[in-house]
C-alpha cells in the first residue's frame, strides 16, 4: 500500500496548491500505469506458481524419464534403440492431444562400437577400463605400443614426433578444479578427446587413450564424439577411466617403457534415415511465429542417456503438458523438437535449421535444455541488449524458484538450437533469442557419456523443478514478446 | 576506464567553466574515493578467489569428512562414538597448529534405540520399516493395537477420543511438494513428529507412527527428536518410511480394523558429560571480539551423520585451514565449535551461549553450517537493516561462485548458535549478526536422520564449494566489520 500512499500524498499536494494540473495529472497516469504494470506482474507470479504446482504436485517428467530409461535405454543414432525412441516419443506426445505432432526426416550417421574393447598392461596383465570414443576406427586385432603422456593437445608440439612415433599417446590433461563451471572446465580440455587423435596420428601416433572428461576420481570410461581430418590419420580412439590414468600413471613412473595392449572392434556404417520428432500447441494471436524449445532425443550408447539428454527430452515434453493442464492458449506457436543426433552429428539440429530456413518460417526463441536435469540455476540468453533487459527483468519472477541467474552469452543455447541463429548458412533471424537451460552443473561430468548416467542419478524434485522453470520462462517471453 | 573518462570530462567542464571550484573538488574527491573502493573489491575478489581455489584444488573438508564417517560413523549425544568424535575433532583441529585448541565440558542427554525395533501388521505379517523417534519410551514386549490416521497433529481434535481411544496414531501428513524450499515443507510437517505422541497420548493412543519427514519415496525411516510433555503421555513413538507408511494404508483401505504390532526397547538413561570443541586463531586488531562458526558434532544414532552435520563439522575445519594456507591474519578472533547434542537437546548450544555471557565476550557474528553438504546457493541473515546492507553489498562478490541469495530472517543461523543471539535469557547481544550457510535444499531431506546420509551421499566438490563460500563470508565481515 506504500506506492498507494505516495501517489496519493503527491496528488493531494497539487490539488491544494493548484499550481501544477499537468504534473497532477501525470501522476494520476503514473499510479494508473503502476497499477496496471503491478497486476501485470502479479497476475504472472500467479501463473508461475500454477506452473510450478503442476510441474511440483502432478509432474509427469520423472516417470516419462524413467520410460525413456528403462524401457528404451541408452539410444545412439542408427541403433534399433533410437527408432525405438523416436517411436516412444511420437506416441507419447500424439497422446497428448497437442495440435500437430509430426516426424522430420534426416539422415544420420551409424556407428556401431562393436562387441569387444579391452586395454590391458601387458607385462603384469592390468586391465584398463576404457571405452572408444565414438566415431573412432578399430584396432584391427591387438594393437601394442609404449605409452607417451601428453598434458593435453597443445603438449604434442613439445613432444615432437621423436617422442610420439610408433606409440599411444594418452591425452592426461585433467578438468582444472578450480574452474567453477564444470562447462567450462569441460571446454578447456575436450580437444584433445575430439581432435586427439588427428593430431597425434600426424606425429605418428599409433594410437590414443584419453583421459576421461570429468571431474570425478571412478572407474567409469566417459565416451563421447570425435573426428578425424583425412581418411590417413585414422587411428583408434578410446577414452580411459579417470582412476586407470592414474593407475597408468604411475605404472609408467616404475616402467617407463610399459606397453599397453588395445582392441576394439568399433566401426563406422553408412548413414541411416532417421527423425526429429515435433509437437505443436499452436498460437492464438501469431500462429506463425514460433517458439521451439527442445532436448536431443539421441544419447551415447552407454549408460541410459539420463541426464544426457533424458532430462532435456522430458522437460520439452513436459512443457506442453503444463501449458494444455494451465489451460493456457500461447500467443505464438510452441513447438517442441525431440531433435535426433545431438552427440555425433547434430544433423537434427542443423537438418531443423535448414527447414525453418526453406519454409522462410519467424523463429522469435528458441530454449534448449542440454546440460542435465539438476536443480535450476538459470538460463544462458544470447539476445541483443533491448531482448536481454525486457528478458532480464523477469529474474525477480523466477528468484522464488531458485531460476534467477540470467546469464548474456554468446555462445547460443544448445547445440541443436544454435544453428538457427549462429550457422550462417542456415539463419534466417541472426537476431533471434536462443535461451539455454543452466541447472546446476557440479554434478553434470559426473554421469556424462558414461555408464553411470541411468536414470537413478537424477532426482525427481530436481527435475521437476526444471520443467517449472522452463515453462515459467517460455510463459515469460510467450506472453511479454 | 568508463568510470575515469566520465569523472575527467566533468573536472575539465568544471575547470573550464571557472564556475564551480568547489564541484570540481568534490569530483576529485569522488574520484579518489571511488578508487579506494574500487581497489579495495578487486582486492576482495583475487582473495575469495585464493580461498575458493585452495577450497577447490587442495581442499581436506571431503578426506575430513570421510574419516569422520567411516572412523568415526554415526555418533549420538553420550555415546561412546560421540566420545570418538570428540576426540577426533579436537585432535584433528590440534594438528592444524591453530592460536588454541580447547573442549567445553557440557552434560547431555543420554538415550540408546537399544537392539530391537520391529512392526509388522498382525493378520498378514507384513514387515514395517520403522526406526524409533529419539527420546521415546520403549513398548515393553508387545504393543498390539489398530490404526487410526491423522493427517497432522491439527487432525487430533476432529477424530477425538472416540476413535483414538486404545489404538496406535499413524501421523501422515507428507511434506507439500508444492513448497519450493524443503526446510518450509519440513517446518509444515515436523509438529507431528516431535509433538505428535503427547497430544495423541492426551486422546488415549497408546503409540504413534509418523510419516517419515521426507519427500522421498523409498523404505527408509527417518528418524529425529521427539519430546513428552509430562510423565503421564509417555508413549512409544517411531518413524515409519514412505512407502510403508503408503503400504499400510493401502491395507487399512482392505482392513480398517488391521492390528499392528509394534517393539521397541529403546531407554533413556541419566545425562552424561560430553563436549563442544574450540578452536581459535587469535584476532589481530580485536582479538577481544569474537567471530563464531560451527556445526554440530553429534548425529543420529543410523547412517553416519555425513550431510547431518559432517558437512558442517568440515565446513568449519577447512574454515580455519583456509585462513592459515591463506597467510591471512583476521582482525577479530575467528573461533571454530563444533558443538554437541544439537539433534536431542541443544546442551552444547545453550552451553556456549551461557558461557559468552558469563565471559561478557562481545560476539561480532556466528555462522552455522548445517542445512548439508550440497551445491551453495548463499546465506540466511538475520542482521539489523543496516547490517544487512553491508552484508548484501558483498553479493555481487559471491556471484561467480553461485552462492549469492542473502536471504535476511528472522529465523536465526542455526539452532546451536541462535541462543547467542534469541534466547532472551542467554544473549548479551541482540544486535549481533547471525547467518546460516543455505546450500541447495531440494535433496536433503533424502537422508536427513536416515540411513542413507552416509559420505557416499555427498558431494565433493559441492562440499568444497560450501567451505570457499563460508570462507569467502567470513573474510568479508572480519575485514569490513
Amino acid at each position: 500500500m506504500e506506492r498507494y500512499n505516495y501517489l496519493i500524498t503527491q496528488m493531494q499536494k497539487c490539488f491544494l496548491s493548484s499550481r501544477n494540473l499537468g504534473f497532477c495529472f501525470f501522476l494520476l497516469f503514473l499510479g494508473c500505469f503502476s497499477d496496471v504494470v503491478y497486476a501485470q506482474r502479479n497476475d504472472d507470479s500467479i501463473q508461475i506458481r500454477k506452473i510450478f504446482d503442476m510441474a511440483l504436485a502432478d509432474g509427469k517428467a520423472y516417470e516419462n524419464l524413467r520410460t525413456l530409461c528403462k524401457e528404451v535405454g541408452c539410444r545412439i543414432s542408427g541403433s534399433p534403440a533410437a527408432d525405438s525412441a523416436v517411436g516412444w516419443g511420437y506416441n507419447l506426445l500424439k497422446e497428448m492431444n497437442v495440435d500437430t505432432v509430426y516426424k522430420q526426416a534426416i539422415m544420420v550417421p551409424h556407428w556401431e562400437r562393436g562387441n569387444m574393447e579391452r586395454a590391458k598392461v601387458f607385462h603384469d596383465d592390468t586391465k584398463l577400463n576404457i571405452t572408444a570414443l565414438g566415431g573412432s576406427v578399430a584396432t584391427n586385432g591387438s594393437l601394442k605400443a609404449q605409452i607417451v603422456v601428453a598434458n593435453g593437445i597443445e603438449d604434442l608440439d613439445r613432444l615432437g614426433e621423436k617422442q610420439i612415433k610408433g606409440k599411444i599417446v594418452l591425452f592426461n590433461k585433467p578438468f582444472d578444479p578450480r574452474i567453477i563451471n564444470s562447462f567450462e572446465a569441460y571446454s578447456a580440455c575436450v580437444g584433445q578427446r575430439y581432435s586427439g587423435a588427428s593430431k597425434a596420428a600426424e606425429y605418428g601416433a599409433v594410437a590414443v587413450l584419453v583421459r576421461s572428461m570429468t571431474q570425478k576420481f571412478d572407474n567409469n570410461p566417459h565416451t563421447g564424439s570425435m573426428g578425424y581430418t583425412n581418411e590417413l590419420n585414422k587411428i583408434p580412439a578410446a577414452a580411459i577411466s579417470t582412476e586407470h590414468a592414474d593407475l597408468l600413471l604411475s605404472k609408467l613412473e616404475e616402467k617407463p617403457d610399459l606397453i599397453v595392449v588395445l582392441k576394439m572392434n568399433c566401426k563406422s556404417f553408412p548413414d541411416k534415415q532417421s527423425y526429429n520428432v515435433i509437437a505443436e500447441i499452436k498460437g492464438k494471436t501469431d500462429p506463425k511465429t514460433v517458439i521451439t524449445v527442445g532436448g536431443h532425443l539421441d544419447s551415447w550408447d552407454i549408460g541410459e542417456g539420463a541426464h544426457d539428454d533424458g532430462a532435456g527430452i522430458v522437460h520439452s515434453i513436459e512443457l506442453l503438458r503444463l501449458i494444455k493442464a494451465n489451460g493456457y492458449r500461447p500467443r505464438h506457436t510452441i513447438r517442441v523438437v525431440l531433435f535426433m543426433n545431438e552427440e555425433n552429428g547434430n544433423r537434427g539440429g542443423k537438418g531443423y535449421a535448414k527447414w525453418v530456413k526453406e519454409s522462410n518460417e519467424k523463429q522469435l526463441m528458441a530454449l534448449e535444455s542440454d546440460a542435465g536435469g539438476h536443480t535450476p540455476r538459470g538460463f544462458s540468453i544470447s539476445a541483443t541488449d533491448s531482448q536481454y533487459s525486457s528478458i532480464a527483468s523477469y529474474r525477480n519472477l523466477l528468484e522464488p524458484y531458485g531460476c534467477h541467474v540470467f546469464r548474456k552469452s554468446d555462445w547460443g543455447g544448445g547445440v541443436d538450437i544454435n544453428p538457427l541463429k549462429l550457422d550462417k548458412e542456415l539463419t534466417i533471424n541472426p537476431d533471434m533469442i536462443l535461451l539455454g537451460f543452466l541447472p546446476d552443473g557440479q554434478r553434470y561430468f559426473d554421469f556424462h557419456h558414461a555408464a553411470s548416467d541411468v536414470f537413478e542419478n537424477v532426482h525427481k524434485r530436481e527435475l521437476e523443478m526444471g520443467a517449472g522453470s522452463i515453462g515459467a520462462i517460455v510463459f515469460l517471453i510467450d506472453k511479454y514478446f
